[in-house]
């Protein structure tokens, strides 16, 4: 047993690049014995990543795969398609990102399934629901940023519409997937039933979108233009210091004001543009450009320690590099030397969130294509002549 | 009862403004009966939001705090404090967003809840965890945008820090806050004993970022320099057409000839920057320049149909206020018409997610300040002359 609150929990990971991985990544840091199966051509990100010391494990799979045990199975042939249904009788949970009717073809759908496995959990993690004339669509993250307002979000901010720079619908929707997934695990405590959950991107993602910048379009007829103006004011942003930037965000009255007198103008307290969090709202632009002129004056460390004192949230600028030597993340012990069987020292990130129950403790490495083809057909009652056979037909690696 | 998943699931909620509530507004979502616990002046998100017809009742409110009901203690006030105690005393689930030294001041730690509370499940969304040197310091979205790297990511991909125009690290955040809170509600179905979550904003959002980013860096010493280039190449964006603009995602081979193709430019599919998806990630910025070029010789309307017969993933972008019309939505009916009883006509969105055990059928509109306060109260055992006297007191409103 692995620890953590879904200790105990088996799940088969039908899934490849990150939607489906970061859900089963997320599963298995919490507990989860998870089994990923894969293609013989392995999960694509294991190639299409850049920075690997060994063909196919890049540094990006890595990531996404720790605590995970990697079995090859070719569905395509029978005796693949047979193992994996027999992986899928001895499961808890069974996640996919598979492209629906691919899903019915193989008789893995959950109609097929759960006439036999009553207590199965099945997610679908889909690009776009049942319903909707999108539906079976092949889909990657930036399609759905392109669809969900994702990029509209920064056309409004920039003038130009641009993807977030990380693959954030898949990532968003695949943490979605995992707690879908642990509402039912509840729920099955409960009632003795598993179930079909359906997470498609697009809909999590217009949710995420529209949740935050509907605003004044929540009203129909609107009351005013859609979006969060604040948000997306073109000085949003980290701001210029004498030596680098700093991010400061003084929300309430009492910040706004202390922030005024820091900043040497007292009198925007009483400025009917500044002096309620709506009014700040309100004139977020010129509120923004009271912030640099007034930024701009001393060194960051400077603001920082000014800004401590007056308890005023502010941060410094960390670029994706300042990570590895953030102090805080530092205190936390967030990154953490890891000797990986074939890939070497390699840097690793904690879990973020903690249990009081108790935390996973039994930690492995992101597995090598296939690395526990053997092991993982032996535990479901496969012979060792078996698994030779298997391997002989391709149906396994 | 609700139905949904969490059906029964009882939840005291004390957060504000966005990472607090799209935990619980999850809950709720999916069956949990959410008690949203105000301060006298009514959570920030109110008012600070622009957009509304009356005051207190921002459209981005209502969009986070929909099926919830809402009730004002003043905790300063012995009596506000005590009811709170009685509340969390009938609940599974207590979350808040509040500092944690001023929580423990309260009284409303999980050390000092839990011997009275054993089933408890506690849940602290915390700025930064637990033996970091930012513990207990305040912030907000930006604060934590700028020192996890999310805008790091934007400086990587544009030259300038920027934050994503979303409250990114807050809905994230309290999206995995909803999610950890499931799994502890599982295993107190297994073990019958609550537990104290931390959920802590810069770990999660650094976790999101350098999962994605840590790339070559994750071997040490580093294979190459952090970051995903495929992401972070400045090109990666809606792509402009003749009319308007478009994104095509050809990640396979296949995928990726057959766009070459139709792009007129059949050479490249034996090109040995273009011919695997590592040649391809590797020289992404030539490989957006061909799309680039590609793309701008027909219009949206002409390569969606034909990138929809060739099954390769593409579709148009939308804007913010596209979202109301983009038909994929409309037929999945995304957005419907509620009458709330006093914002009037209001356009809600769906809960993105379906679970074929049963979804939430009893949707409530998003609370006036203080609107449940004597119901839940007298359902808390509060006679009605007890809840007068805590009225006249101003610890209850």
């Amino acid at each position: 047993m692995n620890g953590g609150p879904l200790d105990g929990v088996r799940v088969v990971d039908l899934t490849t690049v990150v939607v489906g991985p970061i859900c089963t990544r997320t599963l298995a840091d919490y507990g989860a014995d998870v089994i990923k199966v894969e293609a013989p051509a392995g999960d694509l990100l294991r190639t299409m990543a850049r920075g690997s010391r060994n063909p196919g494990m890049s540094g990006k799979f890595i990531n996404f795969n720790r605590n995970k045990r990697s079995i090859v199975l070719d569905l395509k042939k029978a005796e693949g398609l047979a193992a994996m249904k027999r992986l899928i009788a001895n499961a808890d949970v069974f996640v996919s990102n598979v492209r629906p009717e691919g899903l019915a073809r193989a008789g893995l759908d959950y109609k097929s399934l759960a006439p036999k496995h009553p207590k199965l959990i099945h997610c679908s993690i889909l690009a776009f629901g049942r319903g909707g004339r999108y539906y079976n669509r092949p889909a990657y993250d930036p399609i759905v940023q392109s669809l969900s307002g994702v990029a509209g979000t920064l056309a409004r901010a920039t003038g130009e519409p641009r993807f977030v720079p990380m693959v954030m619908s898949d990532h968003t929707s695949g943490l979605i997937a995992a707690q879908a997934i642990g509402f039912a695990l509840y729920r099955r405590e409960k009632t003795g039933k598993g179930e079909a959950i359906d997470v498609p991107m697009l809909e999590n993602m217009a949710s995420f979108v529209s949740s935050e910048h509907m605003g004044a379009m929540t009203f129909d007829p609107p009351v005013g233009p859609s979006g969060d103006n604040r948000l997306l004011t073109p000085d949003y942003r980290p701001l210029p210091t004498k030596d680098g930037y700093i991010t400061v965000a003084p929300n309430t009255n009492p910040h706004a004001f202390g922030f005024f007198d820091a900043i040497g103008r007292p009198e925007l307290k009483t400025d009917p543009r500044f002096d309620s969090p709506g009014s700040r709202t309100a004139n977020s632009a010129a509120y923004f450009e009271v912030r640099k002129a007034g930024l701009a004056q001393k060194t960051t460390n400077e603001w920082l320690k000014i800004f401590d004192e007056l308890d005023i949230p502010a941060a410094r600028y960390n670029s994706i590099d300042d990570l590895l030597t953030d102090p805080h993340l530092t205190d936390v012990g967030f990154f953490s030397a890891e000797d990986h069987p074939t890939e070497g020292k390699i840097r690793r990130t904690k879990p973020a969130n903690t249990f009081s129950g108790g935390d996973r403790s039994k930690l492995t490495h992101a597995p090598r294509l296939g690395e526990h083809t053997s092991e993982v057909l032996s535990e479901a009652g496969y012979s060792n002549a078996e698994i030779e056979t298997m391997k002989a037909a391709g149906a396994v690696r």
